[in-house]
C-alpha cells in the first residue's frame, strides 16, 4: 500500500484498507455494543461527565469490532484517540473503516508488513508538534517499547553522537525500530523526549507486555506509570482462559476446517491461555497433551485428564500443535520435520517466535504453498510431506478468524477504560510513580458486575453479620489480594 | 446470473460462479483427501477395476469440497457424474470450479434464487437424448421428488391432458417445481418416465429424504430401489452428531462472533443433530435447554443435565435458538416477536421450515438489515428491537460455515459410495426391489474400520472361543440390527 | 449359614441375614419410592384394579433397596411374590429384611456361597405342591437356565435312565446346577416339567440373559415366552448408560478410596455399560483407554477423545482397570502380572467370567490379602507387587457400592412390571409364543413419560399437521423401530 | 464412651473406638502411601537425617487413612506426635487404631460428642508436666483458638480474679471451650501460658483457620507464627478443588444412593470448594445453579455455564443443596421449610454453621427420623414433607464418606511436612514474627514435581536463553508470586 495519510472530510486523518466497507463495520459495531455491557455501562456511568475531556489516547491494540467499541467508549468519554493495530493480520478492515470515518484516526490494516506496521505505529503517536499522546493503550508493548527505545537512542546520540545502527541485530522487526528511531533523531533529536515528557501512563494488556513493564521496573528503566490490566482478574482469568476457548476452535476451523475430533492435539503450555485452549479441545473430541515447564501447572492438568509429556514424546503422533507460552523457540524446524502430513500448527501467544518461522522459510528446498490468506503448507524436500502452519505463526484467534469474542472482551476492555480514567483523574496527585500497579479488588469486581445483568445473574447479598463474620465489607472487595479465582 | 450452460476445453458441461477459484478449490480438496480415509480406502481397493464404468451417476448434495472428494471418488471407480447442490446457500463456490474443471459436470454456486437452484437440478439430470441417469446420490430428496412428480404429472397428462398448474400451491418452492415439469411435459411428455425407466435406484443421505421415501414406499408409489444411507450407524450416529457438534458452532462464530458461554440456548429437538448442537453449545459453555415432543429423548437429555421446556417457557430469556427437528413451524413469528433484543435464530435441519421465515418476511411494519449474506437482523416496529436470522432459515451449518468437516463426512461418503456399488453390482439381479433398503451391518462396521487408522485406534481381536461364547463371527459383524449403539 | 427356611409371624417364608435390619430397610425402601416415579405411577394407575391377582411370581435379581421397591410394586399389582438374587454379593441384606418382613418370600443375603447362591434360587422357585410360579422376572438368565437344564435332565433321564453327572464339568458353579438337578429328579423326576407347564413367560433384564435366551429361540430349545426388557429403550440406554457413569465410580471410591483424576484408566468394551463407565472416569479427570473389537464403538470412543489400544499395549501403565464386554477372558492373570503395583482390576458385566479369577487364584505362589470384604490384594510371588481386584471379579458397583440409584432403576423396572402385566395379561390369548419379544415402542416412551414430571420437565406437543407431516400420531410413538436415540 | 486415656504395650497413651481394628487400618495405610508419593519423598528425602528429632507436634486434624500416612511421615523424620481430630464425625475408627498402635497418640473416634471432641483435642495438648508441644498442625484453628482464649483467660484471671463463665455464651461449643478453660485454671493458672511459650508455631490447613489467624494478626493478638499452608497452590487450587470434586458426590452416594442425573443441585459458593463442587455434580449429570455474593466468581460460574441465581429463587425446585461458603447462615430453617419432599442439605465446609442446624433442632413439632448414622430425615409437622440432612450439617464428604482421596492429600500434607520442617528448622534464628505466612513459590513448585511421576508425567526443560527470556531460573520458581493459576 502506498503509505500516504488520508483525511475525512472532517479533518481527521486515516489509513485503512477500503473505506467504502465503513458500513459494514458499523452495522457489526452496533451488534458488538449489545454484547459488550462494561462499555456501555461505563458510556452511561460516565459518559455524560465526558472525564477524558482533553486527553489524547493513543492505542496499539488490535483494531477489531470489539475494539472500535472500545475506542468509541474512550471518544464518549471525552478523549481524542489515534490508534494502530499491535498485529499485521489482525485488523478487521470493516471495523477499521468503521471507526476512522466516525470516531479517531485509524491507521490499520489486515495483512500489513512489518514496515507498514512500524509506520502505523509511528502514526498513532503522532499527535503533531505539540508532542505525543497523554496516554496510552498497549497491548503487547510495541508502542511502549518505541518511545523507551526512542528516548535511550536519543540519550546516546546527545551523549556519543552515535545513531542506531539496524545493522545491528539479526531481528527483522527490531531493525526496522532501529531504523525508524535513527531516521527520526535525524529530524528531531528530542522527539521521544517529548513524548515521554507529556505522558501520564499507559494501560498495558497483555502477559507479554506486563513482562517486558515488570523488567524495566526492575531495571529502573521504567520512564512512565503503568496499569497492567492483563492481571486483573477479570481480565487473566476471563479473556486468556475463555476468550481462547472461543476462539482457537474458531480460528481451526475457518482456516482448515479440520474435524478436531478423533484428533491428538498438543497444547504447549497450561497457563490460562493453555487452559482455554485445552479445554476447547477436549470437548470437541481431541485428546489433548500439554507440555509445560512448570510442575504445578503440569498437575492441574493431569488433574483434568490431560497428559504432560514433552513434545519430543509426541511430535511424530499429533495432528495439530498449539503454541500459548508467552516464551520463544518452542516449535522448531527440527521438530517440524518429525511431524505426520498436513500437521497444523499454529500460535495463540503475543508474539510469533514461539514457532521458528525462521528456521522453516530459510530450511533448504522447502516448498510453500499457499491454502489461502494465512493458511500455508509447508513441504518438505525429503519426504514431501507437508505441514499446514496458520497466520505464519502468528496469533491463530486474530490472524484466521476475529479474536476473542465480544463479551469477554467487554471484561478486558472496561477495565482499560477504568485504568486510562485512573491514570487521567490522578495525573497531578502523584499517586502513580513509574511504577507497574495492577488496579485495585474493588474496581475489578466492579468489572465483574457490570456483565452480570446481561445474562440474567442474581447475586447473593451479605446480612450485616456474615459480613462481619469473614471481614468484609457488605459491598466488598470480598477476597483478599492473593485469592487465586 | 444468465442461466447459460458453459463447457470446457474437454467439452464436460458446467455452470458455477467463477473459475478462476479452480486452484484453490484444487489445494482444498488435496487437503480434504488426507482427512477422508474412507473414500479414499475406496479408491485404493476398488479403483483398479473400476466397477461404476458405464454407470451414470446424478447427485444433488451440497457441492462443497468434501462432496468434491466424495464426486471424484466415483469418477475414479468409473462413474460419470453430473451435480448440483441441494441447497441454495450450501456450495463452496472453489469446490465447484475444481470439480467443473477437474472431473465432472457441476452445475451449483453459493446463493441460488431458488429458479436457478431447480434449473441446476435439471441441469444434473440431463444427460442428453439417451435419458437420464443409472444411479441418483441424493440429500434431502428433492430430485427423487422432482421424478417422482415428473412422471405424476406425465401420466396425469396422458390420461386426462391436464398440465401441473404452479398456480395449484402457495409454496413458492413446489410452484416452480411444477412450472418446471409443465415446461417439460410440453417439450417431452415422456421425459421423466424415460428417467424412471432407466433409473436403477438412489442413496439417500438424510433423515429428511428418508422420511419420504418411506412414506412413497407405504404409499406404494415409489418407482425406484433406495438405499436408506442416512440410518447407517456410521452416517446417523457419526455426521448428524458428531458432525453438527463441529459445525454448529462454526456457524454460529463465522455469522455472528458471539460469546456462547455464558448465553441461553434452546436446542428445539434432541435427535442425533439435537445431541450433537447441544453437547457443543454446553461445552462452549452455554446453558442449554431442549424443546421435545419424544418422552424417550426428553429423558436422555434430563440425563445429562439438560432442562426440557417448551419454547413458550423459555422464548423471552433465551439467547440463541436452533432449530434441528425435521418438522416445521418449530419457531413462528410469534415467538420471534417475543425475542430479546439480538436474539439468535438458526436452523440447522435439512428443510427451511422449521422457521417460520414467511411469518417473518410479511410481518407489518418490519425492517430486514443484512449484516452480510446469510445474517439478517430483522427489527419489529413496536419495539425496534431486533433478531438475528442466520443462513435465512436455511442450514447454518452449511449457509454461515462450511458444513461438517471432512473426516466425519468421509463415514457417510463412504456408505454412499457402496450404497452405490451395490445398487450398481445388483442392477440386474433383482435383489432391490421397490423399496427402501438399509446397507448390511458387514458394510457399515467396514466403513467405521476405514477409519480407524487415520486416528491411530487398534481393535482388539475376538478368539475363537470368544466369538462363539458371545455367538458372532471373529470378523463380525458384531452386533444385532436392533443394536443401537 | 445355616440353610434352613425361617417364616413370619404371618406365616410367609424367608431367609435373610438380620432381620433386625428390616426396619432400617423399610426408611430407605420409603425414600426410594420418591426416587422411583415409574413403579409408584404403576401402583397409582394398576394398583386398585390389582390386575397381577393371583399371578405367582418369582423373581432373581439383586436384592437392593431398589428391587424391594419393584417388589412391593408387583405385591400392589396383586401378585404373590418370591425372591432371590442373582449375584452372591450384591444383597443389601436391610432391604432383605424389610422385604421378609413385609411383603414378600426372600431368599438373599450379601456374601452367599455359591451353594447357598443355588438353595436359595430352589427356594424362590418352590411354591410348593401345587408347582411353581406363573411368572419369572429374571437378570442374568440363572432361573431360566436352571428349567430348562432340569427339564432336560428329566427328559433324558424318562429317555436313558442316566442323571446328570457333577463330574462331566470342570465349572464350579454349572457343578453346582447339576448336583441340584440330580437330586430333584430323584425326589420328583417331573418337578421341572411341572414348573414349565404352569409357567406363562419371563422377563429378562440383561444383555448377557438376552443373548442366552436368544440361543435358545434360534436352536429351538426355548420352552416358554420371553420379553426382553434389556432392549427397552429406557432400559438400555438408561440403566447400563447412565447407571454405570454412576455407580462405577462410587464402588471403586467404596472399595479403595482411589483418586480417580490423575489416574489412567482401562475400559475394556464401549457398549452402553462401556460408554457409562468412560464418561464417570473421565470426567472424574482420568486418562480413559478403551479396547473394542467392534470398530464402530471404537470410532466411536475415539470421537469422544478416547484413544483405542489393545490391553496389551497399555496394561504396564494403566492405574484402573474395567470390564464392561459381556464377554469372556478379558483379563487373564498373564496381563496382571503385568500390571503396575496396586493397579485396582474390576468388572461390571454380569458375569464373573470377564477376569480371569481361575487364573487368578490358583497362580503358584500368589498371596491374597483381604483389605476389607470385596477388597482383595493378590501379590504375585516374583515382583511382590499386588493388584487390587474388586468383589472378586464379580459387578464392582453391586459386590462394593449398591448397584445403580434407583431413579434410573426405576426405569428399568417399570419395564418389568409392564412386561409381566403383559405376559399374565395374555397368557390365555396365544399372543406370545416360544420366542422373545420386545416391548412395543409406545411401552418404551410411556416409561419414560412416568419419569419426567420428577423432574420438572415439559413436553412439547405436536399439532395435527405437525404429526401429519412426520406421519406420527400425535400421542406417539414418535420414532421407527430401528431408531438409535 | 468412658473418657479415660488407655495405653499401649509400649506405654503410649490413646483412646480409640476399637483396637482390633488396627489390622485393617494398617493395611489401608499401606496402599495409601502408595498413593502419596509427596509424603513417601519426604520420609526417602529427609528421614535419614531426622530433622525433626526432639519436636513435640500436637496435631487436630481429620483422623483419616491419609493422616495417618502425615503423622507417621512426621515420626519418620524424627518427630514425637500426639493427635486428635478437627471434626466430630470424620475419624476413621480403623485409620485412629493403627495409629495409636503403631505410631503416635491418638484420641480421636468417629461419633464424638462435643464434649468427647474437646476431652481429645486436651488430651493431643497434654504432654505432661513439661508443657505442650512444640509444633501444632491445625486444621480449621481450634487447638490455635484453645490456646488464644486459654492465654486470654489466664491473663483475665491474673489481673481480675474472674474465671471465664461458660453461661456467658449461647454458643453450645463455646460453652464447653470456656468451662474447659475454667477448669484448667482452677488446676493450672498458668498452664495455657506455659504451653505458649514453648510454642515454636503453627502450620494451618485451611480457609476457615487461615481466616482466623488473619484476624489474630490484624488484631495484634496472635501468640506465636503460623505458616498458612492452606494458600499454597498445591493446596487450595488441588485439595479444595480437585478433593471435592471427588469427596462430594462420594459422601452423597454413600448416604443417600440419589441419582445425581437429572436432579437440580445448588451450590451455595462458587470459590475453589464451590468449584469442586459444581463440577462434580455438572458431570454426573445435575442441573446446577450456583449462589454468589463475589460477581468476579459470579462470572465464573456463567462462563462454564452455570446459572447464579440466589437461594430464595430456587429453593422450592431443587433437589441438593450444598453450602461450601464459609461464611454463617447460609441455608436457614425457613429456606427447609419450602423445600420439596426429600430434598438433600449438606454442607462441606469447615464449620457446621453454614446450614442452620439449631434452628431445625428447635423447629415446633419437627420430627427427626434417622435413617442411619450421619443420615437423618427432618419432617415438617405442617407438610409432613420432610428433607435430608447429612453429617448433621458438618462436612458431608468426611461424615459420610472419607474425605478427600489420599492422592490429593498427598499435597497439601506434603505442604504441612514441608511447613513443620520450616518452623522447626528456624525455630532459634528469629526469621519467623508473630505473622501469617506462606511457603516460598519454589516449595509450592517442588509439592508438585513430588507427585509427577506417579502420574507418569514429564516436564518440559528451559534452555538457558528461554530461562533469561522469561527472567526465571531454569529450575524456577516459574511464576510471580501473584499468579492465579
Amino acid at each position: 500500500m502506498a503509505l500516504l495519510v488520508e483525511t475525512t472530510p472532517s479533518g481527521r486523518e486515516y489509513k485503512v484498507k477500503d473505506m467504502s466497507q465503513a458500513h459494514f463495520g458499523r452495522l457489526e459495531i452496533e451488534l458488538a455494543e449489545v454484547e459488550m455491557p462494561g462499555l456501555m455501562g461505563c458510556r452511561a456511568e460516565f459518559g455524560p461527565a465526558k472525564p477524558l475531556r482533553g486527553a489524547r489516547i493513543t492505542g496499539s491494540l488490535h483494531m477489531t469490532i470489539h475494539t472500535a467499541v472500545l475506542i468509541e467508549t474512550l471518544s464518549a468519554l471525552g478523549a481524542s484517540v489515534r490508534w494502530c493495530s499491535c498485529n499485521i493480520f489482525s485488523t478487521q478492515d470493516h471495523a477499521a473503516a468503521a471507526v476512522a470515518r466516525d470516531s479517531a484516526a485509524v491507521f490499520a490494516w489486515k495483512g500489513e508488513t512489518l514496515h507498514e506496521y512500524w509506520w502505523c505505529t509511528e502514526r498513532a503517536l503522532d499527535w503533531g508538534p505539540g508532542g505525543g499522546p497523554d496516554l496510552i493503550v498497549d497491548d503487547g508493548g510495541d508502542i511502549t517499547l518505541l518511545i523507551h527505545e526512542g528516548v535511550k537512542a536519543e540519550e546516546e546520540y546527545e551523549r556519543s553522537g552515535t545513531l542506531p545502527d539496524p545493522a545491528s541485530t539479526e531481528n527483522t522487526e527490531f531493525r526496522i525500530v532501529l531504523g525508524l528511531i535513527r531516521g527520526s533523531i535525524v529530524g528531531d533529536p528530542r522527539k521521544y523526549r517529548k513524548i515521554k515528557e507529556r505522558l501520564v501512563g499507559v494501560s498495558e494488556e497483555t502477559t507479554t507486555g506486563v513482562k517486558r513493564l515488570c523488567q524495566m521496573q526492575a531495571n529502573g528503566t521504567l520512564l512512565f506509570p503503568a496499569i497492567n490490566v492483563n492481571d486483573s482478574v477479570t481480565k487473566s482469568k476471563f479473556d486468556n482462559l475463555y476468550g481462547c476457548r472461543h476462539s482457537l476452535p474458531d480460528g481451526l476451523m475457518r482456516a482448515t476446517d479440520v474435524m478436531i475430533a478423533g484428533k491428538i492435539a498438543v497444547v504447549c503450555g497450561y497457563g490460562n491461555v493453555g487452559k482455554g485452549c485445552a479445554a476447547a479441545l477436549k470437548s470437541a473430541g481431541a485428546r489433548v497433551i500439554v507440555t509445560e515447564i512448570d510442575p504445578i501447572c503440569a498437575l492441574q492438568a493431569l488433574m483434568e485428564g490431560i497428559p504432560v509429556l514433552t513434545l519430543e514424546d509426541i511430535v511424530p503422533e499429533a495432528d495439530i500443535f498449539v503454541t500459548t507460552t508467552a516464551n520463544k523457540d518452542i516449535i522448531m524446524v527440527h521438530h517440524m520435520k518429525k511431524m505426520k502430513n498436513n500437521a497444523i500448527v499454529c500460535n495463540i501467544g503475543h508474539f510469533d517466535n514461539e514457532i521458528d518461522m525462521h528456521g522453516l522459510e530459510t530450511y533448504p528446498g522447502i516448498n510453500r504453498i499457499t491454502i489461502k490468506p494465512q493458511t500455508d503448507r509447508w513441504v518438505f524436500p525429503e519426504t514431501q510431506t507437508g505441514i499446514i502452519v496458520l497466520a505464519e505463526g502468528r496469533m491463530v484467534n486474530l490472524g484466521c478468524a476475529t479474536g476473542h469474542p465480544n463479551f469477554v472482551m467487554s471484561c478486558s476492555f472496561t477495565n482499560q477504560v477504568i485504568a486510562q480514567l485512573e491514570l487521567w483523574n490522578e495525573r497531578a496527585t502523584g499517586k502513580y510513580e513509574k511504577k507497574v500497579y495492577v488496579l485495585p479488588k474493588h474496581l475489578d469486581e466492579k468489572v465483574a458486575a457490570l456483565h452480570l445483568g446481561k445474562l440474567g445473574a442474581k447475586l447473593t447479598k451479605l446480612t450485616l453479620e456474615q459480613a462481619a463474620y469473614i471481614s468484609v465489607a457488605v459491598e466488598g472487595p470480598y477476597k483478599p489480594t492473593h485469592y487465586r479465582y
